[in-house]
């Protein structure tokens, strides 16, 4: 067993401590398995994802901290793309022998800090020692109101396809580290790169207006998660190139445009909305743009100038070379 | 991402199309997280458990389907320690790039059969390559009535403590493979090691019976998981060497106590019952073996012909040298 799973089970116990009881979380650490509450009237919803060093983040890249908000953040972003509310996460870590304990401790800082931010106490988990670099898999257990969980596959022909916030910052950053090998970047510089912030109130809030008919989380890239949506729901698209909302962090030029198109990490979200809808301009304090809207047919297409091109997912592969 | 990923996300989609809506799920793969519906007046049980090559498995001792196996039992254990149902499985899979694809279908037959037997679909999970090793994350999610989880917590001074089946066959195994290197063992003909059942249906016995004051599962070694439940529980144990029920696979003499005692991947169930209560020499098929019982303070000790040493918490530390 690793060194530190004991410091780390005693800093789940202390988290516990504060957080439990106040989110449907009945029994956490100390036990065969976690115990938690749904609301009568609920049903509960479940995301597992993977944080791998050289996949998903670089040691020399990523503070500790940064990796386990970005950890968490999976999770939590999955959980606002159903339109839920997060009850409990569980983090199961797999650790080299030699990582330093302050390394674990500035990990366990950034996850439960937007555990402590979004609500969500750290529930249970897993510890072992890894082969080679670290592994961490993050599950989010949330709740929705039976039968409200916004799919992926309720898109209609003629929905128009919104998404929140700005697209591309992330992918930016990316590759601003890989074009200069040695540079640091400040986290607290390039929020949306180190910081995302999971959109649980604005999923919240369109499960509750009954505005999107359809929704997903913007992490593999708009291209591959549009593909996706379009895909479970057996529709096509048409995306207007002006309509979106690229970010303003990198390269200047037409880079700008593949980082919103196909770049992960972004962690925003795209939903679609019936045409008589009106779709306010923010929702949840998160600008939302309109970026097209849904067609017959399988392709997804990109409108430039007026003339049109298939679309390809060309989602995000994280740092793999 | 790994070439098998597709595969792996179409045999997962086949798995859920068979047993969707059987046992709560409604919504598996496909989505941003999977949709469950947990019965009205029941609380939701979570576990996560790391089966890691070189510490849980070795792909020289262990076939692909004896692994895929034994990770599911991991998981359904735990529920089974609960006194719960499990509802559906999550399975995220780190793999090297170079893995034959045939390794990944045996270790899903092997998953996906007793996922079969138990009634719980393959509901979700994430994929990834890994740098180095299988590591393959478990997660269960399973339900049982409000307020009746049969936790570590319960033991009370007084109360006997029993195991069910038999222990220290696993360890045994592990022992035989050990001491003679390059050595091929039958899966078939050492069931208890490559095959574990996880004993759900003696855990919901013993719920619905209100026979159990406390419950654990014993994966990392009877000396080791009483330490933890009298812990949890705030008492002390006094266990009789003559009464524990020592598989009879292995070495013969005195070995076989060090297996039965501290070996790990038993999946048999340890539990407390008040001194009160008659408890059947077999339960939901499986045979009951007091062992000793709780005593006044914080001390394991194991009894031997009238004497009395301390039970060192010494439980099995997986393939580790």
């Amino acid at each position: 067993l690793p060194l530190s799973e004991k410091k780390l089970i005693a800093r789940v116990r202390r988290n516990i401590g504060r957080l439990a009881g106040k989110r449907g979380l009945v029994t956490g650490i100390g036990d065969d398995c976690a115990v938690l509450r749904i609301p009568s009237g609920h049903e509960t919803l479940v995301t597992t994802d993977f944080s791998l060093e050289g996949i998903h983040f670089r040691r020399d890249w990523h503070p500790p901290g940064v990796v386990g908000h970005r950890c968490l953040t999976r999770g939590l972003s999955d959980i606002a793309a159903m339109g839920g509310e997060p009850v409990a996460a569980f983090l199961s870590l797999a650790l080299p022998a030699k990582l330093p304990q302050r390394w674990v401790d500035g990990f366990l800082e950034g996850f439960l800090e937007l555990g402590r931010k979004s609500g969500v106490p750290l529930a249970g988990g897993d510890t072992a020692e890894s082969p080679s670099g670290i592994l961490a898999d993050i599950v989010v257990v949330g709740s929705v109101p039976r039968g409200k969980a916004i799919l992926r596959s309720g898109a209609r022909v003629g929905d128009g396809i919104y998404v929140s916030g700005e697209l591309g910052a992330s992918a930016a950053v990316i590759d601003t580290l890989r074009r200069q090998p040695g540079k640091k970047l400040r986290a607290v510089d390039f929020p949306r790169h180190f910081y995302p912030r999971p959109r649980i109130e604005l999923g919240r809030a369109l499960r509750e207006k009954g505005l999107a008919t359809a929704m997903i989380d913007i992490s593999d890239g708009l291209s591959t998660d549009l593909a996706h949506l379009c895909e479970e729901s057996g529709v096509g698209a048409r995306v207007e190139r002006e309509m979106i909302p690229c970010a303003m962090i990198g390269d200047a030029g037409e880079a700008q445009l593949d980082f919103a198109l196909h770049g992960g990490d972004d962690y925003e979200l795209l939903f679609t909305a019936p045409p008589g809808k009106r779709v306010p301009a923010q929702i949840a304090g998160v600008p939302i743009t309109q970026i097209g809207h849904i067609t017959r047919g399988k392709n997804v297409v990109l409108i430039t100038k007026g003339a049109g091109v298939l679309l390809e997912p060309r989602g995000w592969e994280h740092f793999q070379s």
